[in-house]
C-alpha cells in the first residue's frame, strides 16, 4: 500500500484513507472493500471472509434473484459437496476444464479413502446422476432446479469477490424435452440474469454468446453478460449455459416421449456469483468508497442526528420518530451512536455507500423538515416531514436510475468501432472499453487478438449483423460481431 | 424393506406403499422421506440430496429462524470451509472432539498441501481467528453474528436428516463484554429455539443444560432442547453454548475496556440443522405419510379440482378462481396435472403432508362452496366461497394448535418419574419416553444407567429443584432433575 497514493477524504480525524482511485485502481478497490468492513482476508490462501456489510448486500441479490427464478417456475434443492472421481471424470472435457482447480479429500474419519473426492468446483455431474435416477418420463419433464452453494477452485492469483478459492453463487440447472426447450430456456436466464444487473444493480451489460475458446467445460454454446469496470476492464457477470446432449449421453439421462421411443433429454446450467458484488464496487464506486444503488443497498436510508448539547434529547426524539415513520417503507438505520461526530458518521456511511442520508439538527426539528443527501451526487434539500415518505420514495428511484444512466454513458463512451488490431490496443493504452470489431470466427485469429493486446472476445453479439465487416487480424469476412475487451 | 411390513393406503392403484409406522419405525421413516421427494441417496456414502420438496420445507425453517435472529440484534456473514489442521488443534478439547469426524483436503490445484484442511464440522477455530483482529474495545462488543452454512462430519452410520456425512445448519457466534452478557446471549437463543420449534414446527421440547460428558467440545456449558419423537425416542432439536473464555484463551481475543484494562471476551455459539426436518416427519406424521403444521408447510392449501367431464371446464375456471382468491394469504397450490385422478392427487398430497385440501367440483360450483378437507384428522367440511379466506385463517391455526396440543399430550403421556434403573428399563422397554429422576451428579452412575438401558441424560431441568430426590443409581442425594431416555 504506497503512501503517496492516499489522501485523506474525511475531516475531523477521520482516518480511514482509500488510495486514488485514478492513480491506483486496484489498490482503490482494495481499500474500499476491506474499510468498509465488506469482507476481510481468511487466514486460508485465497479465501474470504465475507463481513456483515458485505453479506447483507449478498442476501438482498439472493432475495432478489431467487424471486426471479421462482417466478419463472425454478424451485431450489440441494445437492451433495463432495463428487466422486469417478464421476468428475465421466464428461471428459469437462475434468479436463475443471481437474487443475480442483481441491481433493482422501482422508475422513481417521482413513485413506478408497476414491478421492471432490470439493465440487460445480455440480453438474453429480446432478445429472440424480436426473438419470429421477427422469424417467417426458410428464417428469421440464426439471428447473436452482441451487444456492458455495464451490471451491484452486484459483493460483486470487483477489476478494473477484477470484476467490471458494465462493458463494447460485447454479441453475434444468433438463427438458427438446432442443428448444433448451435453447428458449438459456436464453430466458440469460435475459433474466441481464434485467437483474442492470435494473436491481444498475449496471448495463452487453449480453450475447462466447466463442468456443471461452465456452464453459463441456458445454454445447455459452451466453454470458459483460459489465465495464471503471477501469476500463471488462466483467463476466453471469453466464448461461446450453448444455446440448453432452451430459445426458455419458450419465444416460432418457426419458420415454409420447410416441413410445426413449429418448435423451437436452439440458442447462447457469450462474452468478459473489463477484457481482467486486462488479457493484468498480462500477459505481469513488474518491468516497462504496455507492449503492437503492435496491441492493442493505440500507437505503441512514439517520445521523446532530446533536449540540442544548437541543440533545429533543434531536434523538425526533430522529427515532422519523426512523418510526419510515418504517415498513424503507431499509432504514437510525447511526445514535455516542462518541462519534456526525461528521465522522458521514464520512462512514459514505465509505459504505448508503444512498441517501437524513441529518435532522435543531433547525430542522424546528421546521419540521428533515435534510436529505444523495450519496450518488452530493446534493442536498430539505424535505417536509409531512411529505417524507413520498419524497424518498421518488428520490431513491431517482437515484437507482440516475446510477444505471452514468454507468450506461460511461460505457458508451468506452464502447467504439475498432478496424485493426493496433486501433484496439490503442484504446486499450487509453484507458480501456469494448472495442467492437468483425471476427472470421477462426480461432487462430482470436488467439492473434489476445496474445497481441491482451484483449479476448467477451461477446459475440447475436443480434447484430456481421456483413460488410471484415475480421480484424485476417481481413476475410466476418461471420460474427465481436466485443473485445481486456477483462477480469 | 418387507413387504409384510407394508400396506396399500391409496386408491384406484395409488402404488407408493409405505411401512406400517407400528412394526416398523425405521422403514416408516425411510419410506415417507424418500417417497415423498423430500430427500433422496447422493451418490457418496452418507451425503444426501436434498430435493425441491424437502428443501422448501428448509427454506421455511430459515426464513421464520432468520426473522428471530436479526430482530434479537444477529446479522449474518460468511466464514470459509476450510480451516488449517493448526487452527483446529489450537483448543485441544475442541479437536479431540472433532477429529476423528472431519474429512481433510491434502491436495489442489495438482499439488500436495504443506498443510492440510480440515472441511468445516463447526467454525469456531476460524471464527475466533477473525474476532481476535475485529476486537479492539469495548465498543466493539458484543459482536453477534450467525451462519447459514453446510458443515462436514464423518459419520460411520447415517441416516437422512437425522445424521449425514454433509448437511446444512445455522451457527451462530457470539462475543461480549462479560460473563452475565455471554451467559444471557446463551440462554436467549435457547428460548428463541425453544419458541421457534414449539410455535412454527409444532413440536413440544425439553429445554436445559447438557451434562459434562454430553457438552460440546470446549464449551464451559452446554444448553439444548428435546423433542419425542412417536417412537418414544428423544431427538436433540439444538444446543446453545456458553463457550466461556476458552476459546478466546488459545486465540486470543481481547478488549481494551473503558477502565483500560485489556479483558478476554465471553463467547457463545450455537446451531441447529437440517435435523429439524427429520424431527417433523418423526413427531407429526402418520401412517399415510407427512404431515406438516401449517407454518412449517411449503404449500398451506393445496387445490384439487374434480371435474367429471361434462363440468371440465367450469371446475377448472372454479379452481383457478380459489386460487386467484387465495394469492397473497395462503401459500397454495393448484393441482391441475391431467392424467392422474383426483384420489390418486388426495393420497399424494396426503403423502406430502400438506395441512389443507380444497376439493372443488360441479355441486361445490353450485352451491358456491369449497370442500376442505384437514391433513392431520381427515375431518371434512365445506366452506362458503365468500368466507373462504377467513374461513381458512381460522382452520390453519387451529390445525397448528391443534398439532402442537397432540404431540404435548403423546409426550405428557410418556413422561414419568422413575424410581430406579429398572423402572427407568422397563419404561424404555414398553415405548420409551423421558423417565425423569434424581442424578447425584457424578459420571460413574450416569454411564451406569447409559450401560445399563442405552438411555443417556438428554437434560438437567435447570428450574426443577432436586430437593428430597435421591440419585437413581447410588441414593444418594440428587444434584440435579435429569430427563433420560434413548436418542437419537
Amino acid at each position: 500500500m504506497s503512501s503517496s497514493n492516499r489522501r485523506s477524504n474525511g475531516n475531523r480525524g477521520f482516518v480511514r484513507d482509500i488510495a486514488d482511485k485514478n492513480a491506483d485502481f486496484p489498490q482503490w478497490y482494495t481499500d474500499v472493500i476491506l474499510k468498509s468492513e465488506m469482507v476481510d482476508y481468511a487466514p486460508v490462501r485465497g479465501c474470504m471472509v465475507i463481513r456483515p456489510y458485505g453479506f447483507a448486500i449478498w442476501e438482498r441479490i439472493q432475495h432478489l434473484l431467487d424471486a426471479r427464478f421462482k417466478a419463472t417456475g425454478h424451485t431450489n434443492a440441494y445437492f451433495p459437496l463432495f463428487i466422486p472421481e469417478s464421476f468428475l471424470r465421466k464428461e471428459s472435457e469437462h475434468f479436463e476444464g475443471f481437474d487443475p482447480e480442483v481441491a481433493w479429500v482422501t482422508h475422513g474419519g481417521g482413513e485413506q479413502l478408497t476414491e478421492r473426492l471432490a470439493v465440487r468446483p460445480t455440480s453438474e455431474t453429480v446432478v445429472c446422476t440424480m436426473y438419470a435416477k429421477w427422469i424417467q418420463s417426458y410428464r417428469d419433464l421440464p426439471v428447473l432446479i436452482n441451487q444456492w452453494s458455495n464451490v471451491v477452485r484452486w484459483e493460483r492469483s486470487t483477489r476478494p469477490f473477484l477470484r476467490t478459492m471458494e465462493f458463494l453463487w447460485q447454479e441453475g440447472h434444468t433438463a427438458h424435452r427438446t432442443e428448444e426447450d433448451a435453447e428458449a430456456e438459456t436464453l430466458l436466464i440469460l435475459d433474466l440474469y441481464r434485467d437483474f444487473v442492470e435494473s436491481d444493480m444498475a449496471i448495463p451489460v452487453l449480453s450475447g454468446r462466447k466463442s468456443e475458446s471461452e465456452k464453459f467445460a463441456g458445454a454445447l454454446r455459452t451466453y454470458a453478460i459483460e459489465a465495464l469496470m471503471t477501469d476500463g476492464q471488462a466483467l463476466q457477470a453471469g453466464t448461461s449455459h446450453n448444455l446440448g446432449q453432452h451430459f445426458a449421453e455419458v450419465f444416460d439421462i432418457k426419458y420415454l416421449d409420447d410416441d413410445g421411443q426413449l429418448k435423451k433429454v437436452w439440458q442447462t446450467s447457469w450462474g452468478v456469483s459473489t463477484r457481482l458484488i467486486g462488479a457493484l464496487v468498480m462500477v459505481h464506486g469513488d474518491e468516497r468508497g462504496l455507492c449503492l444503488p437503492p435496491r441492493i443497498a442493505p440500507y437505503e436510508v441512514v439517520i445521523v442526528p446532530i446533536q449540540p448539547k442544548a437541543a440533545r434529547e429533543q434531536v434523538l426524539r425526533e430522529a427515532r420518530a422519523v426512523r418510526d415513520q419510515l418504517r415498513g417503507h424503507f431499509r432504514t438505520h437510525l447511526d445514535d451512536r455516542e462518541g462519534q461526530s456526525p461528521g465522522w458518521k458521514f464520512n462512514e456511511w459514505e465509505l459504505r455507500g448508503v444512498p441517501v442520508r437524513l441529518e435532522i439538527g435543531p433547525r430542522d426539528v424546528q421546521q419540521e423538515q428533515v435534510t436529505v443527501v444523495r450519496r450518488d451526487t452530493g446534493d442536498k434539500v430539505a424535505l417536509p416531514r409531512l411529505d417524507l415518505v413520498d419524497g424518498l420514495q421518488e428520490l431513491l428511484a431517482a437515484i437507482q436510475s440516475d446510477m444505471y444512466q452514468r454507468a450506461l454513458a460511461y460505457r458508451r463512451e468506452r464502447t467504439r468501432d475498432v478496424g485493426s488490431v493496433e486501433d484496439l490496443s490503442a484504446m486499450l493504452a487509453a484507458g480501456g472499453g469494448f472495442g467492437r470489431a468483425g471476427w472470421c470466427g477462426d480461432e487462430a485469429c482470436e488467439a492473434n487478438i489476445k496474445a497481441r493486446t491482451g484483449a479476448t472476445i467477451r461477446i459475440l453479439a447475436t443480434e447484430e449483423d456481421p456483413s460488410g465487416l471484415t475480421c480484424l487480424v485476417c481481413s476475410s469476412p466476418a461471420r460474427h460481431v465481436g466485443y473485445f475487451a481486456r477483462a477480469y
